[in-house]
C-alpha cells in the first residue's frame, strides 16, 4: 500500500497537472524505497561534513584547509543534484512529455538546470 | 590572552613557513572573534537547510523543490567561501607577500580558487 | 523545399534512432531558418569579442580589463548553450521520449547537461 | 628597449596606483613576449573552434555536437583566465601588497575572481 505522500510510480494521472501554490509542477514520480536511501545517505554524509567544517571554523584552523572542505561539500551536493535531475527527466518529465503536457514541464526543468550551471 | 589555535594578527612570524603534513602553508592570520561568530552563524544556517531537504527526501517531495533547496544551499556555500578567501588574500597571502615569501602562497591561493572556479 | 541536411521539423521518423559514429542521437530536429539566424548572429559576436581579446592581449592591457572581457564572453557562450539545450529537450528529446526511445535521450542529455554544470 | 604600452617587468613605479576612467587599477606588470605569444595563441586556437561551430550551427549539425564543442570552448576560456589570473596576483597585486598598497588590489582581484566562480 502506497502512503499518501509517495504515490507508486506511474500512480499519478497522466495528464494532470499537479499545482503547488499556483505553479506548474509536473506529474510526479515517487522515489523508490532504495533511492530515498541512497539519496538520505548521501545527505547525512554532507550534514556530518557540514558539522566538520564548523568545528574547523571554531579551532579557527587554516582556510585553505576549510576551503577544500566548502569545495567537497559543493561536489557532493552536485552529485546528489544530478541524482535528483536524473530521476526527474526520466520520471516526472518523461510522464509529462508520454501524456502530452511536455512543454511546461521542459520549461520548468531548463529554469532549474539553469541554476546548477555557471 | 590568545587560545593557543587563535594566534593574535600578526602573532605569525612573518617569513616563516608553516609547514602542515609536508605541504606549503601560509603564515595563519587568525579571523577576530567577530569573524568567527559571523563564519559560524552562516554555517549554523546552512546545516539547518541541510537538514530540511534531508526532511524533503523522507517526504519524497517534488524533485524541482528539491534541486531548488539545493541550489540555495550551494550559493550559501559560494558566499562562505568567498569570505574565507577574502580574509585569506587579505591576511595570510599579503603577510606573505610582505615577508617576501609570496609565489609559494599565491600558488597555493590560485589552486584553491581553481576548486571554485568553473 | 527542405535541404538534405536540414529535415523539416519532425521529418524524423519518430522511433528511428539515428546513429552517429556508434554513439546514440536523438532524432534530429532542425532549427527553423530564424532561429538558425539568431544562432548565427550570437556566435558572431562572440567571434567579435574574441578578436577583442585578442588585441588587448597583443597590447598587453591591464589584466583585469582582459579578464572581465573574457568572463563577458564565457556568458555569451552560457546563453547561447541555454539557446541549444532548449531546442534540444522541446525538440529531440520530447520527440524520442514520444516515440517510446526517451531513455538514451535523456541520458544523453544528463551528460551534456553536466558539461555546463559546476 | 620597452614599448610605450609594455613597461618592462618593475617598470611600474611601486607604489604608485594607476587610474582608469576613476576606477582603481594596481601597477600593472607587463607580460614577456613569450607570455603575450602563448596566449595569443591559444586565443587563435579560441577563435578557430569558434568559426567550427558557426560553421555547425549553419549546417544545422546535432545540437548535442553542437553543445559538446561549446563545451570544449568554455574549458579553453577558463584555462586562458587561469594563466591571466596566475600573472595578475604574482604580478599586479603582489607589486601593490609590496608597495604598500595591497588591500585594494586584493579587493579587485576578488572582485575579478568572483565572475569565474560558480
Amino acid at each position: 500500500m502506497t502512503s499518501p505522500r509517495k504515490p507508486a510510480h506511474g500512480a499519478a494521472p497522466d495528464g494532470e497537472l499537479a499545482e503547488s501554490g499556483g505553479a506548474y509542477h509536473a506529474p510526479s514520480v515517487a522515489h523508490t524505497d532504495a533511492q530515498t536511501a541512497a539519496l538520505s545517505k548521501r545527505l547525512n554524509r554532507i550534514e556530518g561534513q557540514i558539522r566538520g567544517i564548523g568545528r574547523m571554523i571554531d579551532d579557527d584552523r587554516y582556510c585553505v584547509d576549510i576551503l577544500t572542505q566548502v569545495s567537497a561539500v559543493q561536489s557532493a551536493l552536485d552529485a546528489l543534484a544530478r541524482k535528483l535531475l536524473e530521476h526527474h527527466l526520466h520520471g516526472c518529465v518523461s510522464h509529462a512529455v508520454a501524456s502530452g503536457n511536455g512543454a511546461r514541464a521542459i520549461d520548468e526543468a531548463l529554469t532549474v538546470i539553469r541554476k546548477f550551471g555557471r
